[in-house]
């Protein structure tokens, strides 16, 4: 009874999957304005009513790419383990640069809906406000584990230092999609997150690789 | 003789610029799809021929603007005095949040044309790729001022801290933009710039203000 129950469940999900994989790959390779759904339907091997059903228009997909792209970098985040050494939550940070420049064509999509939030009437505005005041919380916890542990200083606004760091990772995948892929975004991240590092650790000073 | 010549040009330049400027003020009250050039046209008070004689698209209009954005920092960056005691680059980065948090509409028009930018076959991606290069260049230069002065550490990459600043501001830009104006824009880039400070001063280690 619950096989056949999760069954169908697990069909759709996946069926879900496999559409937003066709959508991102059709969208970065061809461009998000000349893609048509009847392509990505086809791409898929279904119908583009098929396709309709699960998100009927092409901004449904684009929302559902960036929330699946919020969703995977929170469970990286989530499932990091390591000593609260001071340096978990940057190692944490470059894990996830290092996960954005293996799929560069996820940024362009990226800097795109980025603009399509900025505007408070789409719906995407809502979904990123969201999204962004809860991943800056979450690594300012990350951060505040890590000054419980000993290993901050403890006078430091890590709410600020957190949106510091989310602003880093925006800003240098737009210079990286702008530089056609010539800014090594993981060497610039690990720059900024060493020397984050020293001026954040109790221990302060010397020079920190997070290599 | 030069005075006529000079005259008609003068005149030129100075609608160029009324018409920017209702442009802006339109795309960031209405919203940039719900502009008409005809609107823009009105609030200047000339025929719309006459503003597509200027600017045959919206699209042209968008992206003037942000030219005439870099414009303007860049003037503002170039016209910086000060000693050279290794915080001059910083104050001046610092005057540039300033500016930015007195435009908030610009913010918003400014997300939407980078991400028009991302895409290679927009003309805003050249102008945005020269420009970013550019300004990197330029800060990269400012700070190695500093070094050949002796007031910043002279083994670090410039460039990359270069690329850094102006990834926090960008990132910055666009999580003000989320938060409908809460985020305290130049307060978070004096936090990340201070921080700086405290790392490439020569002098090191000690709490830098920059206020």
């Amino acid at each position: 009874m619950a096989r056949s129950k999760r069954g169908s469940y697990t069909v759709g999900l996946e069926r879900r999957e496999r559409i937003l994989e066709a959508a991102s790959q059709r969208f970065t390779s061809s461009g998000y304005s000349r893609t048509s759904l009847a392509e990505i339907a086809r791409d898929v091997g279904i119908t583009t009513p098929g396709l309709t059903h699960h998100f009927p228009t092409k901004q449904h997909l684009l929302l559902a790419i960036a929330e699946r792209r919020f969703d995977v970098a929170q469970s990286i985040a989530e499932a990091a383990l390591g000593e609260l050494d001071g340096t978990r939550t940057l190692r944490v940070l470059l894990s996830l640069s290092e996960l954005f420049a293996e799929q560069p064509g996820l940024m362009e999509l990226f800097v795109l809906i980025s603009a399509e939030a900025a505007d408070p009437n789409s719906p995407a505005h809502e979904l990123f406000q969201e999204r962004y005041t809860r991943i800056a919380t979450e690594i300012a916890t990350f951060f505040m584990a890590e000054v419980a542990s000993g290993a901050l200083r403890p006078d430091l606004d890590y709410q600020a230092i957190a949106r510091e760091c989310i602003a880093v990772s925006d800003g240098l995948q737009l210079q990286y999609v702008l530089s056609e892929g010539k800014l090594d975004l993981v060497g610039q991240s690990r720059a900024h997150l060493e020397r984050l590092a020293s001026s954040i650790l109790l221990s302060g000073g010397e020079k920190v690789s997070l290599a």
